[in-house]
């Protein structure tokens, strides 16, 4: 990583979690370690006064958690995960590379509270309770889906975490979570759900969440994950320039690999030479365990992993863009071999 | 704070949890928003084979379960709380006002399963799972108690956290939690428990957590927790800059304090001008929500509060040591009203 950070990128750091990399043992990540963005302040509701609007109704908690219940595994990652890496840095939240995880998400599919819609409609619009600025711009987080997408049948109304009432964090009482898109998509603090006949123009649709490659040009829109893959780093580390330290001998490396697409391969390498990782299954929305057996011998060495999927492989430098979106560069990770 | 901050600190304050100041609302911290410190990689502990060493014995986590069982309610506290706020800075973990929360901690307490000691013991010691390298030294995190401190009632053996099962981020499947004293003293990943007849002299006991003024000094052990106190920010936020914006008219501030000893007086300040906080009641190791009614009017303000305790009040100014340790000067907070 290049560059000095600013002390409003810190306080971004400090705010949020970033899932430690360790945690990539779990298949499910336990709830505090997740990670976890949040635009503005953790708004305080009170789950028994809670309503949410759908178009013309309002229903309560004990209203939708009467309803169908079901239970998705996703992997969900910010869209600025590794943000940090690029050059020139875009002034956000500095993620390395934690910012991703898994959970597992309980809630009613959102097509059977919306039900009949009107065939004129194009977009459905998710608007939270956390409200702020954003460059000069008050708001409440909003986020649309085109109807196609909102009407899969794992895209959830979420009340559910891990088995567990939604942490505060993580959207309580209620959310959306949308399985194979970047996180922003997945609205915390759901309060509203409205349809509309064209496309959504909030401020966190049309002007944040863009890929661009310069200022004041139509961006494309960030949507799904891309693919990617990451290293559970081994050995042992330093405390203060986190570096590793692994004993000699066979080491079984391990790491996780997802993509909004299936997972085809995983490869993995030492000091530049690749060969392929074996892959566990898992469910379609979630992470897949790949491990590959090294023989370890003194001195300094680079591995690395990437995945690939049916769209192609990671690359090996990041598709640089304004904002920092979507970094998929494969993971390096420097180890000393004593 | 001033002073751009490097790659190592960016990825210090990535890898832990710093509450966020909305969370001041909560007398008990969602276990997600509790602040963690992890020195090493998190432990993957087994908690059906875990075994407790104490002195010549072992214990498993049935064994413990089956002894006296209490619950205190705690407020945690990291001595580096504060640490990006000095001048110069040490290159350590840049907390700035998120390094503190509150838990309902169970377990038996240590008194209990230590049992009768030799009348030569001088201090207790322990020893986590965690393991890595600090300033060149290799060593599992480890830390020791004066015998009287460690015979204390509400000195825990903890497995539990707000109820719930420990999180591996905080210790699982046993910890240590010693109320009123900094958060180093509660040892995570607690593994071993030995009796010493002379001080402990392990890294994290005689070389780190010290006060010092001048490198190479005999420094001044950091102990007990300094009074101290926060203001949960009023009003909505800026994404980036995280300035925060109040609407004018009545506006009621609330806030925490704490301290090792009981808090006496919590004063708050709009432009400088003090008048006593309302206090409430919590328990003995808790902190205290303080509140003061503030008519807000269109302008730029400076908000502050400073607690006082038996020992005194919060400093206009931190006490700067090296290691940037136990910074309690008073909380400062710009706010522009509407």
């Amino acid at each position: 990583m290049d560059g000095a950070f600013a002390s409003e990128e810190l306080e971004l750091a400090l705010r949020h979690v970033s899932m430690p990399l360790e945690a990539l043992r779990y298949d499910v990540t336990p709830v505090g370690l997740h990670y976890t963005l949040c635009h503005f302040d953790i708004p305080a509701l009170d789950e028994s006064a809670f309503r949410l609007r759908v178009v013309d109704r309002t229903l309560s908690m004990a209203q939708l958690q009467g309803l169908e219940k079901r239970t998705v595994r996703a992997t969900l990652e910010c869209a600025g995960n590794g943000r940090a890496k690029f050059q020139p840095r875009y002034p956000s939240m500095p993620w390395t590379q934690g910012g991703v995880s898994t959970a597992d998400w309980t809630g009613v599919p959102l097509k059977r509270v919306l039900g009949a819609v009107s065939p004129r409609t194009a977009e459905v619009v998710f608007t939270g309770a956390d409200r702020g600025f954003d460059s000069g711009v008050e708001h409440a987080f909003a986020r649309s889906l085109p109807l196609e997408e909102a009407m899969r049948d794992d895209v959830l109304l979420a009340w559910e975490m891990n088995g567990q009432p939604l942490a505060p964090q993580h959207g309580a009482p209620l959310r959306l979570v949308v399985p194979g898109w970047f996180g922003m998509a997945s609205v915390k603090w759901l309060s509203r759900i409205e349809l509309l006949d064209r496309p959504f123009d909030g401020y966190q649709q049309a002007t944040g969440y863009q890929y661009k490659k310069r200022a004041g040009e139509d961006g494309t829109p960030v949507r799904q994950m891309k693919v990617k893959s990451l290293i559970a780093p081994p050995g042992i580390a330093d405390w203060y320039s986190g570096r590793r330290l692994v004993d000699a001998g066979p080491v079984t490396v391990t790491g996780r690999a997802w993509s909004a697409a299936p997972i085809k391969r995983v490869e993995f390498a030492v000091d530049g030479e690749w060969r392929d990782a074996d892959l566990e299954e898992a469910d379609r929305y979630a992470w897949r365990r790949w491990r590959c057996e090294w023989k370890a011998e003194p001195g300094e060495h680079e591995l690395a992993c990437r995945a690939t999927d049916v769209e192609g492989t990671q690359p090996n430098q990041p598709d640089w863009n304004i904002g920092g979106m979507g970094n998929n560069a494969l993971h390096r990770l420097r180890v000393t071999v004593r």
